[in-house]
């Protein structure tokens, strides 16, 4: 990237303003609401009942309050679990915010032409809304990726290409495979990371170590990364069974992703403590690895898993997220050339691929004995007669399309996004938030700041670290 | 004001006290739970069904998710988003706090004489907890409009008069011009707004730039308010879906919502980069601007206004609300000598007025054919043959008795409040929490500083700016 | 304590593993889905009603609500509101998240073996998650004593003892008594504050002074705190109505929980600003004593109790609160050498008690004339005969039994406590992230740093604390 000019000015609103009116006039023409946030759709005399709907049958009563955990965890959680980096606060929450408040969008339609069609419309409704946020995670897990190296627009026009290969391979399989994934192990987690690091691995940068200072935490910084973190945590749950079937299955899905996430907790502390030659926990480590245990039952959460089953997928699952960041992300740096800011391979991408092998291990078990009645509810196709053996190859081979799809798809789009025209940072000036935001300083010095944040010149300014660290907005002098 | 006692060990919990007892006798005299939450109320056997209620009807369930996620905006939305503000972020969650507990006490009762006895009793269940919680928003907009040069006492005896006549004005809308604002775009918004406005202009302060170097923000102060930025964000489409009828009315208002925040968050974007020189983002318009458009669909929102129309309003209202940063605000201040410390002109001024508006059009276009059977539950007075026309009429109305009342009410209580008898703060420590908080200090310097704060000698120490700066709790020797 | 090898490289791996191995095998042995949430239970064909459970009627809905408010509790309200101390934000949350995680599961075996077994199982369903995370809330209040003092290790074994101590006393007052504490004013608030004051008692430390730098907030710090404070506040009607009945019940008992909470905070208010001689707040005193409301209606807030009954508690909470704060606190370390970090004894001992005491008073007013049909939801016992008074002597005497066990208990757990194997931090040491938590630091100075962490060597280093201080995170050369 021999040129950076970071600014701005017009590629940014070019791009938001040129994508809002798109997604717009896309929404007039093809989107309606469900019937049941429709007035006239929900109010409809029932013939045969001789009465109209209840209205605690609305499908907003069921999933509503789920949605609203998974949209914490979209906007909170990440954002601030990526607040973490010393100098990148604002981004990290900031383009979090921008970039999903896109995707979610764009997700209800691509979402919504390959399998939400009605009569020539999208319906749209709670589940539409959670299946957006589902995908819109994906994307984010992708930006903790290239946290940090990239620019606003080089991260829409990612949520563009990821968005629409999202929508694709879970159409694949969800509705040719029918294998099942309400929590998304694969759809979500697999897809969202390996993408990410291909992506990272096609943007890799050989003198990335000149903005090294910038790339650790401070002490404040991590414990706003810690609300990140706690949100998820405590929200996955919701996530997990935002769109599982009513009744026991939502219930079943809550606890399995409660249990399995404890027990990963007890993992994360013994072996962060365990790797550290002074015994000391690493915040790494908690933020990130904790988490594994709701990745690791996306697949198999909704399945009868039992307490018992989840809480050894949990306790597996923290324990390779934190030897991952431990042993793994070093050599995937020197040796694959894949910098991972946030360690995702760690957080989505092992324990993704892990949780899909409990859902191919778990659907083999599945039988009318264990779920009676409610087989049906889980697995539909197994209900009408397929293999429990069938069901498990079908989860198989969406594990496989999921590797290719996320890796043929961010090297593509990793390619597209190498382009020099999208503003990205230079080497000197990653995970800064200085090049794209309007930042709180000294009345004193501002001057010098501005100077140095002239795009142009900054792979000359070698001391432009420090004398952006200044500008923490803490007064020492 | 000449004379500066800000010492509050005898007028705060004078007032504290005094105000609770009022209200715990109010309460004792006129409150009873409301059937739904009374024991004998709701066990009561019903003689034609031959039943009593089944519990899923209880009022609670459908409107307890959302009451809470209007409790989060109020307490951690408003308050934390105000913490932007260097040294001032005890005082912006703790008077944020306080105020709102005092008011949704007070505006129980208020809106409770005015439109909610039965029997000469006010019922109290979770609809008028949400209520309650709507009224206190509006004073806490208000509040952000003086953010900063009031002291706790003035910003209580606002509040007693602000919950007031927002009862009133909410009475005479809803119960007199049968108007439809179920997310308050008007009795909320617009009314805080230009009630908050209105005081601020009262309480112009020639000489606040003494003060200026507080009134900024740092860096870890604006992570603090994105907190609070984030989460209104995120349950805006609670708060608007909260009092909405059950079923499809109260899902599609968290739809229209949900599309037109998405929509608004990338407008702000587009403009808040383009109106930038450099073009870098403005961390005032991110926390701000990207949340009118939730405010934009308080009134439309319940109603057929569809995503695309909902990304429309949304698009516009973070459009103005950014403009109106960057340009109006400048000019309100100079001009009309309005200090508006928040910018709540752009986030709820602007975005109310253009939500009222869209309430109109929105009714205007209200009809049998669009609504079907669910007509009535949007809008019983057409159900029951008013003309849609009139609704508009009715529709525009409200808005103008809003703007009156809030004016009006704004410039007497602003006359009240500039009695120099609260303890507010000289214009050297205005936005200072050392005046009214005990802050964590420094070992050393710590009796320095406890000089400074002998609030009659303050306004001579114009280096006393300095000598605070020092408390921020960071230790620099 | 002579030795202090807080190296925690074995003993917190070992500790943590061999436990979730024990909770693994013992969930394999016992749990197994409630009805509810087991695909072949919820299904099951009722003959009677010719037709299977409606899914709205399943216990999740009821209660998946209030359980994740209640889990934001758990983890972010006192993760966060521990977070004061400058120097221990990663602890505060940190070993929060880590012992909780822990107490759910083993909670959810001793509450399951005591009450709640069915065919030698424990079924486990949303019920359970709310009553493992209020076990959990009372180890977290004990946590709350000893903050700052105590290693990972000894907090863990802490918690073994206390879920089993706080089943058996739960066993005893619900199901023995049958007394009514849905809340938990008794169970949780004055069995964890008593336990945990006792614990404190025994750990007692003469040289605690040289960690009394650290023992103070900073700026920020008391802004983390206060999202625990606020989350807390927020979601307290939801953890006091999470197990009541469903309808009326879950209903009154938010209401009474939120009016008290309001009244709580203007009585905090007003003695804080009192009890200072220049009139100033004191954040201690808002960051806990506005939560005692929350307290003091656990046990009585499902009851009649009524909005103005719960005024008036609220307010008698928050006062008792406030000038536990500034007259008992220093009396109890002075005097009974209680060191009681966060002040759980003015938090929840205090008004725990009066909780207990109101729960009594509330009893025996109960009659059929009050709650009709309703009575046997609140009171069991007495809709099938039972006396009131007898119920209040029940109250009465679950409060005796409380204290009795959490002293006792308390006792015997702090000697166990006090065997100098656990990690224990030094005198001059405590308060201090940097021994158990790898910090993020300056890249000068990290040597030094590294060497003040030797443990064995930290008690002669009494200028440790001051090397420590600069690795805050900010840089001030």
């Amino acid at each position: 990237m021999a040129e950076h000019n970071t600014n701005m000015r017009l590629k940014l609103p070019v791009m938001c303003i040129v994508l809002e009116v798109i997604l717009i006039i896309l929404f007039g023409a093809f989107v309606e609401y469900h019937p049941d946030a429709h007035a006239r759709g929900w109010h409809q005399y029932d013939v045969n009942n001789k009465t109209s709907n209840p209205d605690y049958e609305n499908e907003f009563y069921y999933r509503y309050p789920s949605f609203q955990d998974v949209h914490v965890m979209i906007f909170i959680g990440f954002g601030f679990l990526m607040t973490f980096l010393q100098r990148y606060g604002f981004s990290s929450v900031g383009f979090n915010f921008l970039i999903a408040s896109f995707s979610l969008q764009w997700a209800t339609l691509m979402q919504g032409f390959l399998h939400g069609m009605h009569d020539s419309k999208i319906e749209v409704g709670v589940e539409s809304m959670i299946n957006a946020d589902f995908c819109t995670g994906s994307v984010l897990i992708s930006f903790g990726a290239v946290l940090g190296k990239t620019s606003p627009v080089q991260l829409l026009v990612m949520a563009i290409f990821e968005v629409t290969l999202f929508a694709i391979n879970e159409f694949i399989l969800l509705s040719v495979f029918y294998a099942k994934d309400a929590g998304g192990s694969m759809t979500i987690h697999t897809f969202g990371a390996y993408f990410g690091l291909m992506v990272a691995r096609v943007l890799y940068r050989e003198n990335l170590e000149k903005s090294k200072s910038r790339s650790t935490s401070v002490y404040h910084s991590d414990l706003f990364a810690m609300i990140g973190t706690i949100y998820l945590w405590i929200f996955w749950p919701s996530f997990n069974s935002a769109i599982t079937a009513h009744g026991d299955d939502q219930h079943r899905t809550a606890l399995n992703t409660y249990y399995s996430l404890a027990a990963c907790t007890l993992a994360t502390y013994a072996f962060s403590a365990l790797v550290n030659h002074e015994g000391k926990l690493d915040m790494v480590h908690i933020q990130n690895a904790a988490l594994a245990g709701g990745v690791a039952v996306g697949t198999a959460g909704e399945m009868m898993l039992t307490p018992f089953g989840s809480m050894i997928v949990g306790f597996l699952a923290g324990t390779i997220s934190v030897l991952g960041y431990k042993y793994l992300s070093p050599v995937l740096e020197s040796k694959l050339k894949i910098q991972d800011t946030c360690g995702v391979h760690n957080l989505h991408g092992m324990p993704g691929v892990l949780g899909a092998v409990v859902g191919i291990l778990t659907s083999v078990a599945a039988s009318k004995e264990v779920y009676g009645n409610g087989l049906g509810d889980v697995f539909e196709k197994i209900q009408n007669g397929r293999d429990s053996s069938t069901q498990a190859a079908m989860q198989a081979a969406s594990l496989g399309v999921t590797l290719g799809m996320a890796l043929l798809g961010g090297l593509i789009v990793g390619l597209i996004l190498k382009l020099p025209i999208y503003g990205a940072p230079p080497d000197t000036l990653c995970y800064e938030d200085a090049i794209y935001w309007e930042l709180p300083g000294e009345e004193s010095g501002s001057e010098e700041l501005a100077s140095v944040k002239i795009p142009d010149e900054s792979e000359k300014l070698n001391d432009g670290a420090t004398v952006l660290l200044n500008s923490t907005g803490v007064r020492c002098e």
